[in-house]
């Protein structure tokens, strides 16, 4: 089993930018914890992090090939504009969880809406970082054999 | 540190009410782990479900008196249409986590809106019954002393 | 054959509440009257009223382990407000007829919208009390052996 | 007392027409079946389909002639466009009652509103053809002297 | 002349719960003072507060039993989201005035409808507690004898 | 100049149906009146009411081939819901004039919209059956030669 | 009988004011053609003209006083704006004629709502300056004695 | 202290215009009693009523310096379009309590929005001309040293 | 094989209305040409229009019994007003290209939806006449044997 | 050339009111800081506030015979309301700026929309008072000769 | 004549994602027989395709320097998301095909919108890869010399 | 101080692209001016334009670290449909003026809404390339020291 970790547009200011909201950790902390966390639990990681939609696309098609076999994505502000990448994930038929690091339904009337969730198997948001790690250990142990 | 989990109307049909949607495990085997988990990571637990949304209300409102810490809540069909409950989740002003054990965003448009969200500090849909142990080690991961 | 007859809010006033709308009839009259058209075409028929929708969704419960094979419900003013009548009613997996003594789409915007036709097999409106028989007979026509 | 059974456009396919929907009866043994029934109530009966609005409209005002005392009318897809209907409806102040061989709030939303239910003293939708009948037994019921 | 005092969900809070929008009376303190004064008005009083929207509903039937002639409610969160309560207060056709503490309309959108208020005489809202009075005086103003 | 006056569909029913809303005066006195008061003014004037859209439409069609030179049309019912109407106005290329006689905007919501306006040079609405002078007056007096 | 002629805010401007739309008579012009016509139907007639929504409101409750027995006004821009303007007219309850010059159907989308058209009793628009004679024509058929 | 009373458009007509919604009070006899009122608590007031927009934001702008330090108004129709009016009382910054003598929400739609309400600390509709003594006597209570 | 041809409301005046928008060939050019490229493709092609709603649903309905395997139709204006022509097109369960002549998204709002395009398989608008021949080529290459 | 700057209600409080949103310069100061650079650049300005509407179109009108060549307006609370007043800037058909002190945009939802902006030539918001000189030099740079 | 086929995200994953709505073949498959079809016809075609907006936009401004006369595109996800695309096509002024391999309105909702039909010549939905060919040959029919 | 000047989607074809509505001026011209009159005011520049969002979001997020302190922004077609782009400038948190070139609230309505404004200081539209400059001296007005 192998699991991919991407985070979209703005996830790299992650530790510096309202930390209020975002908590202090950097992505590369972020990143690190969730290949130590997918590695005690005995599968492989990889993590990705783009502000470019496209790459973003580009990155999950490639799953297509490398053997990845399910998918946490925090896509920023794709989340509520972007219906190419709910296709790029749609297309590679992997299990998919959505992570966001504040809860979003506390915010702005338009981050109420997430194209991504109508094709997501799981959605988590409000639990900070510890959001990702939730995730993993959830399609460990729904998709580990 | 006391977590309490609230099911809300409907979930004691859990394991026999749409298994392909809610999974096979009864409320009792859910929330017997919930409890166990809680044990295992050093806090007391306790659980209550009921068909009633003002016996909800009313057993919230005893939470301010009983030491409760944390409210783990999957409010069924009142996630959508119960102000009340908000209001009285909102009164006690404890951290809470809103669990849905299905994807809520898959389902029909009036699941999409949520009356807790707004005062929920995380949201967790869509991970099965593995979502209320999620919410669990999340609570006691930011909560506990 | 089993069909049980619910009846949400207000409809105990049946009789001295705006019989202008809602006839002169009382729900013991009508209650009394469906229970022996039921025997008289060769069934058996409960029936049930509250002003608790914790109760209705209870009694509804209770419909998976007493035989009942059918249910004719008036939600009353919880047709329009609740999610979790509705859950109820699905997860129980029985035939429904929802039925409406006055014609719904004559009166307030907010009474033309039903959460509960939406898992009803049929809908009766404006028929008067009249609308409880006619439920039950088409019941009776399609499900009784 | 003589009551007048209208069907609008594409009913006179009923019975080759989506089965799984609508059912095996055809038009013509509705309207055998309605007549007959009325027969055995004491009543008149007439029966008229057509594809044509106009026709439709046409039909209705004669009932201002020849007697008709009630109208039992599915209006088919006019049901949700045609005010020209609704205004014939009311302008000949004659008792009407809406049928719906299928469950219209269960198909799509276009299907959820109806031009007619706000002048018909009643609505059935969903019983199948056995809507029709239970239209004509409350209107015997109802207005015959 | 008999008046009663209705509060709806949450309202036994009053006092403990967001003092900065409700005040640090009491419920007690309120009904007391609301008895008090129908007493110096010279009209009988009596209080009832629930947060089960079946016992509301209950309360406002017997109502119709025990001499009352006027409702003051404040149904809290079920304002914005009771057909029920509303048909349970239009069914005893008694004089009604709703009272909110807080002023609603400064509060979250989902506040600004009152299901209440389309059968209320008159809506007091933001005079605080000093409402439920301003209610009393009202009433007794217009309907002593 | 030759001006077309087209009723729409019940406008047949003209002085039997809902008289206070529509008038005393029948079609025929309607139409008789129009062409009298087209000759005093020097201008011919032909007249034409169908309850079928699609015979509205041919008439307009016809229109193009007979010489007319402007149309005054009351829409009846197909003033709301009918594109192809609209369509055939703006197809045959001539000034048309609307008119209503009851005033629409105190009437359904529904009737406060209209496909014809978009298309018609004046509309005038609620003046009765005095409308149609007052459309054939106005179309004379901007072009008659 | 008496007819008071009411224009709105920057009907001063007419004839010099984008003349492609409302035509080059002034105000004055106007004015003085429908006292003309007045005087020859053998009823008087007095005409007003202001910006300011105050003054129109102060002059229609003059015509309380002043033996006005009918209004045409053309509110201008405060037809869509003014609910102010709406409340005069109904409060001296005298009946009221709508016009307007240009057809307000085919310009922008908020000119197609009228708060006044609900409480006239006619409503002419896009008949150019002919209108006002046209509701002047009408109101004297109807009540001049 | 000293209490402002502004009334807004068409409330001049109190007492004439349409009393079974408005009562038969004239302004007069209401400015009178309110002033007597506040006498008799010990506070001053001051009344103002005008059917312009602009002079009673004048009067607002003056009350910052002639000693005003509350205000009940009753915008009239101007409740529902003004945000200058809103924009004009919270620039004086003093507590505002807005009345309506009618429950607004028993009206017209359009009746069902304020732009007052969000910037006023209290709302009072439905209780007559009584309301503007219960605003006073609020006013009094909580801002009386 | 056989492609039946249907063309709606106002598409007989094809080459004589709006040439701009629509071009200069007319409806008998198109027809010819259709059956032309039919031939020249192998397959059978008939042609019908009509302004008659009710026509063209019988003309549908008539394909199921004449050995028609495929439909190309433009609706004219009944593309978004006609639920009962979209009933008759699901009706028979034949495939069905929509065509419209100009690009319906470049006008006015309300032409933006169809019912048509719901139930059939291919769209094609803004061609001009060419999308006729499109969808017939489309229809052949898909389905001829 | 010359530039006429109107300021709309309550923008004769600048400089007393919120200052946090607008600032701590007067009216005066801003209208004598816009003529000083107006004579700077060479050319005439003058500058006119009212509260009331009817005033500031008073105004407008004016300015077509006052030699005013262009015009700069912040309208106040009138902008989101007012459409008498952009018919008097589209009548006098000058080229206007639109400024608002405060980024409305960041402000009430109903601050969001404009009726100026749609015949403005520029809007400017959220420069403070230097929104003023700037809208003076593009205006002087665009038309002066 | 030269025409470029431009396909958006996820495009490249034709043949491999979701067969059962797109077909079995290749984008290399569709481009090939594009230029082919292109060659027959006499006319150059390029072909590209990329997951990133800015790519696609600065292809297309590519276009207006290397000789292409016509764009046929396939804008993927962004068809409903991107105001950006809609103007580097308006921008460079080329006749549009557009063209989606589904038919849209059969899906979800959201696929309903297009911001490229409204600057779009032509819209071809639903015809599989078949449409790309339609289009090439509808623009050559036009456009070639 | 050192100001950034952003250029989004299609900017590159300024000068070229639809001169009515944009002007004659090339970017590299605008962009020359920028910086000059930068260095004239006694502040450093620099300028970057992009048609890929990523590329804009990664650019801004360079100059948290390059010294700039103010950020002048025409996001072009992302400004409707960006909250990622939002998210990059709230992120960064420095002071931002939106500078649009036309006057978007003239054209389609989708470029009423902007993601940007809610977060920029300011805003000017429709001054043309005039608006960059005046937006400069804004920012060197208010943040130099």
């Amino acid at each position: 089993m192998k699991v991919l970790l991407l985070n979209g547009p703005n996830l790299n200011l992650l530790g510096s930018r309202e930390p209020h909201i975002y908590g202090a950790d950097t992505l590369a902390d972020v990143e690190e914890r969730f290949k130590a966390e997918a590695q005690s639990l005995g599968v492989e990681a990889d993590a990705f992090q783009s502000n470019h939609e496209g790459a973003l696309i580009d990155r999950i098609h490639a799953a297509r090939k490398d053997g990845t076999t399910a998918i946490v994505i925090n896509p920023g502000g794709l989340t509520h504009t972007s219906v190419a990448l709910r296709d790029a994930l749609s297309g590679v038929a992997l299990p998919v969880v959505e992570v966001h690091i504040s809860n979003v339904h506390r915010r702005e009337e338009f981050r109420h809406h997430s194209y991504i969730s109508g094709i997501a198997e799981g959605v988590i948001a409000g639990l900070g970082v510890h959001g990702y790690g939730a995730a993993l250990r959830f399609l460990v142990g729904r998709y580990k054999g």
